[in-house]
C-alpha cells in the first residue's frame, strides 16, 4: 500500500477501505507517512468529505493509535460530555460533579482554549493548585475515590490525534465534519465510557455557525459513537450570546460554584440540568429524561454535587476553600464598564467578539504557545431581549493591564446591538439527536 | 503573511492575489514554507482551481525563483517546442536539427521519461557518449556555435518547479492543470525563448485522456505564455496509438534518423514538419505555415538536417557515427513476435499499454529513481485502420532479460484490438489553439 494512492483515491472522491485508513493513520503515529503526505491527505479529506463507514474507520484506527482506558472493574456506567465550544461554556465543571453525586463515574479528559473559545483545564487551572497533568494511574485513583477526574490529554491518548491535529492547525484542515468527528470520538471513546453526551454549539459564537452545519456534524459524532458500541445523544444547542454571565478563566469557576449553590443564571442552570439528565439517562442511572432532571435538581439542592466538587478539587491538588471563599480565586486589579449608548432592547450580541475580548484582556491564547491570566475577562449584564437605557451597563470588564483595555473595550462596545423592538430571546436547546444508524 | 491563511483561502475557492502566490512559491524556493503547508496548498489548488491570472502569477513567480537564461545577443529568433508526452513521441530529435538548420535557435531543456512516457534526455543518453548535462555555459557554447542544443533541467532553472514537481509527484496532486501549466512554462520561459509551440498529446496514451481536459490545458497554456509576451500556438495532436512505429529510447534514436533521412513512418514525418513549420513561422523564418512546411522539407531533403543533427551530437560529446550506423546504438539481445489472433482490421489499440510494455522492458521507468536500458523497446506494425490477418505480426519486441518477456508479452497481447470492419484512422492534429488573451 501506497500513501500516494490513497490521497489519489480521496482526491478523487472514491470512498477508502479500512485497511487504507488505517495505514495512514499508523504512518501519523509512527511517523511512517511524511508530514506532507498526511497534509495532502487531510486537505482532500476536507475538500471531497468521508462517507459515514470512513469516518468510523478514521475514528477507530485513531482510538487505538494508543491506550483505551479500561474501568470496567469500577462499579457504575462511565458516561461523559462533550462540548464543541463557545464562549462562557462551562457546563463540565457543574455536571460532572452532578452525575459522580449520583452515583455515575464521570471520566472526563478534556482541552484547552485558543482563540475565541474557553478551555475546561484552563479554567480548572484557575483554581490555585489544580493539577489537570495526572499520570492515568493517578487520574484511576481519584476516579475510583470520588467518581470523577478531571484532566488533559495524555501521550497515550489517541497519538495520531495529537499529530493530526497540529498539522490540521497548520494547514487550514481544521473545518472538516469527518476529522474533527475522529478527533473529538478518538479521545472521548478512549475514556473507556459506555455513554456520550454532546453538545454541539451553534450560532455566531461557535464554530459551527449554521444550524445546517451543527446538525450535520452532531449525526456525525452521534453515528460514529453508535456504530462503535457507545450511547450516544448530541443537543444542539444555542451559542449567539454567551452562556451565563461571566466570561474567563477564574470568574466561570466563580460562577460555576453560584449554580452548584443552587443560584447562577438561569440558561446555565437549565443547561447544566439537561445535559446532567442525559448523562444520567444514558448511564441507567435514572429511566425518563425528566426523572434525570429531578434527581441532577436534588443533587444540587441537597449540596451533594458541590460537596463533589469540593471533593474532586481537593483529590487532585487544588485550593477546596475557594468554594466558600471565591475571592480566594486570582482576582484582576482593575475595573471598567461598557456602557450602552442608546435605549432600547438587547437585540443580539457578536458573541464570538465577546469570546476575543476576554482573549485580548488576557483570558485566552491567540496562539496555543500564549500564557493566560486567569484573573481577567468580562461579565455580561444583559441579555437578549432585556430591555436597556442608554448609559446603563453591558458589561463589565475585569483586567491587569491597561493597555489591554483599550482594544478590549472597543470590540465590546461594537458587540452589543441595541433596538426599538424586543426580538424574541433565542431557544436554548434547539433539537435533540439520536442515532440515525 | 501566512501560509495558513493563503491554504485557506484557496481551500475556500477564493481567488489569491499575485502577492500570495509569490510568498507561497518563495516559500517553496527557500524552504520558508514547511513541506506540510506547501502538500497543502497544491491539493487545494488541485480541486479548487486557479483563475488565468493566477496561472500567470504563479508561473511568473516559478519562473523568477531561478536563473531566466538571456540569448538575446546570439542572432536569430530563440524558439522551442514541448509535448505533454505520449508513447513513441520522439519529435523533439527531429524538429531541432530541421529549425537550427533553417536558421532559428533552439535552446531546448528538456525532461526525462517516467511511466509510460519516454523522455527526450533518456533518448538522447542512447547515443554513445551524448552529455546531456550541460553546464548553462557550455550550453550556451553549444547554441552559438550550432544553433541549438538539448540539455536536462539544471538547478539554476525554475528551482521552485524542481521543489514543487517533487512534493506534486507524492501528493497526487500532479494532474492540475494550473500546476501544470506554472511547471511547464517556468522551465521553458526560463530557456530565454522568443516563441514556444506546444504539442499536446490527446488520447488512451495520453496524459489528459479526454479532448476536453487536452484542449482546455493547451488554452490555459497558450494564453500563460502570451500574456508574458511570448508566441505561443498549441497543437492538439492524437495519442491514441504510438507515434511512429519505434518505442524504446535507441530505437527511437533509430527513427528519428530515418525520418531526417527522408524516411520514417508517415505520421511522425508529418507531425515533426507540422510542428517545424509553426516554429519557423513563430521565430519569423517564414511568413505562412505553407512556407514553413515547405522550408522543412527542404532541410530534410537537402541533408541540411540531417548534418545538424550530427553536429549537435558532436558539440555534446556524442558518437555521430550512429547516424551513418545504427547498429552502433545499443541493441538488444533477444527479440519476440506478438502475433494477430483473428483477421479483421486493427480497431484501436491501448497506448498507454504500449508504454507500460516498454517500460516494463527496461526502457522506461517505474519510479524516478529506477536506471533505464537504452536497448530495449518494440516496434509496432501495424496502425488503426490496418488490415491484419491471423498470425501476422503485431509488435516485435526487443528485450535483454528473459524474465522482463512474458509481462511485456501478455500486456501487449491484450493491448491491441482487431475488429471486423475498419474504422476511420484517427486524425493525427486535431485542433490548433492561439492565445485567447
Amino acid at each position: 500500500m501506497r500513501a500516494v494512492d490513497i490521497i489519489r483515491k480521496k482526491r478523487n472522491g472514491q470512498e477508502l477501505s479500512r485497511e487504507e485508513i488505517e495505514f495512514v493513520v499508523r504512518g501519523a503515529t509512527h511517523d511512517t507517512v511524511p508530514d506532507y503526505q498526511l497534509a495532502a491527505f487531510l486537505m482532500a479529506t476536507l475538500l471531497r468529505g468521508m462517507a459515514p463507514r470512513e469516518v468510523a474507520a478514521l475514528t477507530e484506527a485513531m482510538l487505538r493509535s494508543g491506550e483505551v482506558l479500561d474501568f470496567s472493574d469500577l462499579p457504575g456506567k462511565k458516561v461523559d460530555k462533550h462540548s464543541t465550544g463557545g464562549v462562557g461554556d462551562k457546563t463540565s465543571l457543574i455536571l460532572a460533579p452532578i452525575v459522580a453525586a449520583a452515583g455515575l463515574k464521570v471520566p472526563m479528559i478534556s482541552g484547552r482554549g485558543l482563540g475565541h473559545s474557553g478551555g475546561t483545564l484552563d479554567k480548572l487551572e484557575a483554581i490555585p493548585g489544580f493539577n489537570v497533568n495526572l499520570s492515568l494511574r493517578e487520574f484511576r485513583a481519584v476516579l475510583e475515590k470520588c467518581g470523577c477526574g478531571l484532566i488533559g490529554q495524555t501521550p497515550e491518548i489517541a497519538p495520531a490525534d495529537k499529530k493530526l491535529y497540529a498539522l490540521r492547525d497548520v494547514t487550514a484542515t481544521v473545518e472538516s465534519p469527518a476529522l474533527i468527528c475522529g478527533s473529538i470520538m478518538s479521545k472521548k471513546l478512549a475514556e473507556g465510557i459506555d455513554a456520550l453526551v454532546l453538545d454541539v454549539k451553534t450560532g455566531n459564537g461557535a464554530f459551527m455557525k449554521s444550524e445546517e452545519d451543527a446538525e450535520h456534524l452532531a449525526q456525525l459524532l452521534v453515528d460514529t459513537g453508535t456504530r462503535m458500541g457507545k450511547k450516544v445523544v448530541a443537543l444542539i444547542t444555542n451559542m449567539d450570546q454567551p452562556l451565563g454571565r461571566k466570561v474567563g478563566n477564574a470568574l466561570e469557576i466563580e460562577e460555576c460554584i453560584e449554580v452548584l449553590c443552587g443560584g447562577g443564571p438561569a440558561d446555565l442552570r437549565d443547561l447544566s440540568i439537561e445535559l446532567s439528565a442525559w448523562m444520567l439517562l444514558l448511564g441507567e442511572r435514572v429511566s425518563t429524561i425528566e426523572e434525570g432532571r429531578e434527581l441532577a435538581g436534588v443533587m444540587i439542592s441537597t449540596g451533594s454535587a458541590l460537596g463533589k466538587f469540593r471533593e474532586i478539587i481537593r483529590l487532585q491538588g487544588g485550593d477546596a476553600g475557594v468554594i466558600d471563599d471565591t475571592a480566594k480565586l486570582p482576582q484582576a486589579r482593575h475595573q471598567a464598564i461598557v456602557k450602552a449608548q442608546s435605549s432600547g432592547f438587547l437585540a443580539g450580541v457578536e458573541c464570538e467578539q465577546v469570546g476575543v475580548a476576554s482573549m485580548i484582556l488576557g483570558g485566552g491564547r491567540e496562539r496555543k504557545e500564549d500564557s493566560i491570566d486567569p484573573a481577567v475577562g468580562l461579565i455580561v449584564e444583559k441579555r437578549i431581549g432585556d430591555p436597556v437605557r442608554a448609559g446603563e451597563t453591558l458589561a463589565t470588564i475585569r483586567y491587569n493591564l491597561d493597555e489591554k483595555l483599550a482594544p478590549a473595550t472597543a470590540l465590546l462596545e461594537r458587540t452589543f446591538h441595541i433596538a426599538a423592538s424586543s426580538p424574541a430571546p433565542p431557544a436554548l436547546i434547539h433539537k435533540i439527536l439520536s442515532a440515525a444508524v
